[in-house]
């Protein structure tokens, strides 16, 4: 399988492509990317990475920034870096990427607990993260050709110790767990679902 | 209770606004309003709003334009409608409101049931709403001095029966359901709720 990863040089960025390249072809890309730089937050970026890598099977984005920060300090331009980011850069992934994508393919896109349980400073996040769960399950029932579209939505993950102290009694996700998260939608037969990875 | 509502002119707007005035004073906005106009895709123009009507203690809004249309039309241009309208302009009236509402007053948004329940040519409806609701649920731990936030999230209404062809099999909402959600976040004291009124 061709998967293009999104993310590729973050935290489960670079946890995700080294596991799935033992068996499969992985495209990796990310803004600070050499080879093939990507940047979510804009529309013709996104259309020229999917340009370069031409058809592929799967694609996986572990990227979505979004605003942290006092609740004081968020206001409408603080907003956008989610809207623009985690939101309509992963929702923009899969608008312009139903095109180039073989039949059969799957999206997986990433959110995250505080959709549900909030934690204060992340109400950016959870604003975004929401937004792309609705749009996950109304694009499952509008996506052609057997293309399918999962989110993972973990809780905080063992390789990001620097949240624990925003995440009070969150037992940390493994990586294992989060891999599988994602081998679930990648590789199973599920569409419009939220897995959350646990 | 002084109570704003947003979306006066509306087929929600106008039943609300006329059960409530029964009992409070109500403060009607919308873009076309001669008094009291506003535009919710604005900060400027809701900053303006609240000036004007000076403390209150709720507002309702009912007002929440996104796309609606084919799949193959949604691309990131028309996905803005909703990003602007019914997503930041709801929260806009919130991170700006919250400066101008009396002690333990409330905010109460639109959503829907497309959230979970998508329908065909409403993806953008879907994404704008879960955003909403997840905003909510966030802004609930982060509001200071009391004040409380919720969504109503309908199915289609009684009282428009142009939309009933898009929700098949979905048992119309009456005009007195959707007030009485409407009702139990203005009146009583629950917050970071979405109350689904059927
Ligand atoms: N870490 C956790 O505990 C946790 C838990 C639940 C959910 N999440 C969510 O999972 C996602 C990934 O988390 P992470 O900890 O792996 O983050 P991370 O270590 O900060 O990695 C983010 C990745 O996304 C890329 N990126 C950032 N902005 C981009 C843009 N505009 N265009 C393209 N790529 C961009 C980054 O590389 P460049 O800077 O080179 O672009 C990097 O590769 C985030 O959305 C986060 O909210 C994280
Ligand atoms: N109708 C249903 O069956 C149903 C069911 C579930 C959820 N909903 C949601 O509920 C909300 C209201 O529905 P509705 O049927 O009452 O809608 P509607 O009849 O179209 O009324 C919308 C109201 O919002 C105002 N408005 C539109 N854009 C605005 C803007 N940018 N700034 C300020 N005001 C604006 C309109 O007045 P002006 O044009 O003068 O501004 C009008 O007063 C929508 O978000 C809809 O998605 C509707």
């Amino acid at each position: 399988m061709k998967i293009i990863v999104v993310g590729a040089s973050g935290t489960m960025g670079t946890y995700l492509c080294n596991e799935f390249e033992k068996e499969h072809q992985v495209v990796r890309t990310d803004r600070g990317n050499a080879e093939l730089p990507l940047d979510i937050t804009s529309p013709e970026s996104i259309e020229n990475m999917y340009r370069k890598v031409g058809a592929f099977d799967a694609l996986i984005s572990t990227a979505g920034p979004s605003f942290v920060g006092l609740w004081k300090d968020l206001d409408d331009a603080a907003f956008r870096k989610g809207v623009e980011g985690k939101m309509m850069g992963q929702i923009n992934l899969v608008l312009i990427g139903q095109h180039y994508i073989n039949p059969k393919g799957s999206f997986t896109l990433i959110t995250g607990a505080l959709t549900y349980e909030p934690q204060k400073n992340f109400a950016n996040a959870s604003a975004a993260n929401a937004a792309v769960e609705g749009f996950v399950r109304a694009a499952a029932i509008e996506l052609e050709r057997g293309i399918r579209i999962n989110a993972v939505s973990p809780s905080v993950i063992e390789n990001s110790p620097h949240y624990f102290p925003f995440f009070p009694g969150e037992i940390p996700v493994t990586m294992k767990q989060l891999e599988y998260g994602f081998r679930k939608s990648v590789f199973g037969a599920n569409t419009g679902q939220i897995i959350k990875p646990c």
